[in-house]
């Protein structure tokens, strides 16, 4: 089965987060892409990886925890730096292979410290970068 | 080489397009993630995957143009449907792994009709369907 399954369920329609957990479209690693907002000022953070452990995880503690693709380990957003992710809501997109994170991230979420990822923004047929690293 | 190369570059910092489609972190498959944000109310539509053929076409017709892994050929948003997504701004991440596109989304972005494709959101640890099919 898939998400597919509950796509065109009306608005208020409940569903059992296993049912949910195990039917997503987890890649040949067990990882799906998570995009990271924040919640108020709607700025797209970053996007890393989860499986389900680091999924069920994030939403026992409301600490965004990614599986890193780099190191091949979960990845406790902040752990380090203190720069953490708070979460404030998740969700799945319809068919399943994507996860929306609503955060509240404490300080820069990229590791140049800027605050968010995408400072290689393309103009007029060239690439400019947006932010200074901190 | 990867953008980690340019990633402590100042702002204002001036890259080639072609030095950084060389050096985006395609997949094995050619593909890398790509984020729909509207560009004025900043809600995140979709996510998708593109290729570097399909980036190059994205730039060139302003255009949003993806690559279908589920029918492994171009997708050109709305081709079909007439809901388009037209080009508003392009950024790749600090490690070439993920582009944000700003996007003008003419109608739902999803398949389903939805404005966004993330309507399976958690609460109290259930999923509760957010949007109704149109």
């Amino acid at each position: 089965m898939s998400l597919k399954a509950f796509e065109m369920s009306p608005k208020g329609t409940v569903i059992e987060l296993d049912e949910i957990l195990s039917n997503v479209k987890y890649d040949k690693d067990g990882l799906v892409a998570a995009i990271a907002q924040q919640h108020d000022t709607k700025e797209v953070l970053m996007l890393a990886y989860m499986n389900e452990k680091s999924i069920r995880e994030t939403l026992e503690t409301g600490q965004v925890c990614y599986w890193s693709r780099s190191r091949q380990t979960y990845w406790r957003k902040g752990e380090s730096s203190g720069h953490r992710q708070s979460l404030v809501s998740m969700a799945f997109d319809c068919d399943g292979d994507a996860i929306l994170l609503q955060v509240d991230q404490k300080g820069p979420a990229c590791h140049t410290n800027r605050r968010d990822c995408f400072f290689f923004e393309v103009k007029d047929g060239q690439v400019i970068v947006e932010s200074d690293p901190q």
